[in-house]
């Protein structure tokens, strides 16, 4: 390419669009379902149930210790395919990207998706580039789409929570949001904290196959934007029960407590990028813990609590002294643009 | 939801992104794949290949005559599984809203989605919302992404046309370009142009019907952004033959080749929103011309060149006069965010 930063020209939908598809995002991404550049990807027929989600990503900075945006993109859709019991497959990749852009540090974003999504096993098959003035937007957001499919017979829905399971965190929480947040704002601590930024599927696999289809594994979801909190509070309400959670037992970096503190953040609210919440029949609740425990993404994996009958609807903490209060969805904002 | 305006705490992924989601785009897209507000859609099995597309929509200003942002969204990517053959099914719609607009405009936008994509047949069933910072967007950008199902033996590629093939145009160009510019300009024409954005799968799927597994229809695409000219560069390449247009036989109304000659466009090169270029088997030309002059968006289709050997990979236009020039794919930029 002979341009060094992006222009609008880049967004034209002419020749300057198409050389910066063929020579970054396609080589990039190179797979034999989007080299036609079609505006559609064909593939299939998938047999099975489908799921299909999206998300669009507005960190800020684009790069942070331990991932960057693209990074994110592809393990964030990864992730909420994923927690619905879905083999993930095909991502989409769709650009906004601020005019005046390095096209040197969107070449190594690009690079990193496409890095893990080859690790992950899954495929950029289609996609799109829309160039921004100045001032109309933030250097780059990204939008991945993604689809998977789900095992016959499988069936996750927090409706299935019952009281006596268990409730199990996959591992250490507030890494992400304290990486950005540190980045973001030039603070440095005495150990640097990196995001957990991960594709946790084949975790999820592992889980998912050891349970079989007597579904013991009730309900997953990760934990991002309104963290833990807000994902415990979400099983209360749809599976009209009560969930008891011991904060002695929530996973959390040394680091990552003292970070907080200083701050002033509660981490039951922060944003994770590799952390899922597993509810999971009693019976089942040590294996499916060994099994995370055993994979490099679940290695600080601990069942943090367990389901009750009442208060319905409500999450209780009880406190390290022994103390249980409430705890409530996230009200405000913690921190903008973490994802 | 008590607040008029959309505020950071609107994107925290806590209880004010939720009563966001509830109270506007759950209220709005109802349908009971999305009710469940999970963070990913679950559906099928769905039988045939699946086509899978995506678009970021940036166009300023949100609304211009005879559309908006979340019209076009929608109809756009419904058109991209069309062309490809695909019955268009599901939808994702993913929201970065700037801080500060008003939430009464969103909806406003929302609502237009939903009645786009009802008339159209399709579902919008998972997404997204995030906020950023006054000055870091543009009060709205929408990503759809969108899942279509393929009838069986259907094969629309490029390369597979020939020499002799027909070269229809559904309709009048420039239409959708003309309209937002003239919009965002404030420039006063005689006679105001709207935007032809449309959902064009249905008289596309009658246009395959007709043709069945034949495969006479060889390609199809919607010309956007880059216009006619683009489509056209593509498939000659593609298929290593020469596209031959009489200008004369391209469809544009008066009023906006008026405003093309005004301000300097060509309009082969401006975007359109609701017009595909299909390449057609010669004996199935004049039958797949009245299909779609029988859809009331095809009304205006004409055959507007044919299929030749050479030059290999280039347009040939024949204009009114009789000269013949080239017609290359468009180097710069005509008008930025026009989709």
């Amino acid at each position: 390419m002979d341009a060094k930063k992006i222009e609008l020209s880049h967004g034209s939908g002419g020749l300057k669009t198409r050389r910066l598809i063929e020579e970054l995002f396609a080589r990039e991404f190179d797979n034999p379902l989007l080299a036609p550049l079609n505006d559609q990807a064909i593939f299939g027929p998938l047999s099975g149930r489908l799921a299909f989600t999206t998300d669009s990503y507005v960190v800020t900075p684009l790069c942070f210790p331990g991932a960057n945006i693209g990074k994110l993109a592809v393990c964030g859709t990864v992730n909420d395919l994923a927690v619905g019991g879905a083999r993930p497959k095909y991502l989409s990749a769709s650009f906004i990207i601020e005019e005046g852009m390095e096209i040197g540090e969107l070449r190594g974003i690009v690079r990193s998706m496409a890095k893990t999504a080859q690790e992950a096993g899954v495929e950029i098959v289609t996609g799109d580039t829309k160039v921004v003035e100045r001032g109309k937007g933030d250097r780059l957001y990204i939008n991945t789409a993604g689809i998977g499919v789900i095992d016959e017979g499988l069936e996750l829905d927090p409706t299935r929570i019952k009281p006596g399971d268990a409730i199990i965190l996959s591992g250490t929480i507030g890494d992400h949001a304290i990486a950005v947040l540190t980045e973001r704002e030039g603070i440095e601590l005495e150990t640097e904290i990196k995001s957990d930024c991960a594709a946790l599927h084949k975790m999820i696999a592992k889980m998912l196959e050891a349970t079989g289809k007597g579904n013991e594994i009730k309900a997953m979801r990760d934990a991002t934007r309104g963290g833990v909190a807000t994902v415990l509070t979400e099983f209360a309400e749809a599976s009209k029960t009560s969930l008891l959670i011991l904060e002695e037992a929530v996973p959390i970096k040394e680091s990552v407590r003292g970070a907080c503190e200083l701050l002033g953040f509660d981490p039951l609210y922060l944003a994770n990028e590799g952390k899922i919440v597993a509810i999971v029949g009693k019976e089942r609740a040590e294996e499916v813990l060994q099994i995370m425990k055993n994979d490099q993404y679940g290695r600080d994996a601990a069942i943090i609590g367990s389901v009750e009958s009442d208060p319905v609807g409500k999450i209780i903490l009880e406190t390290t002294i022994g103390n249980r209060r409430p705890l409530e969805m996230l009200s405000g904002e913690q921190l903008p643009r973490i994802c």
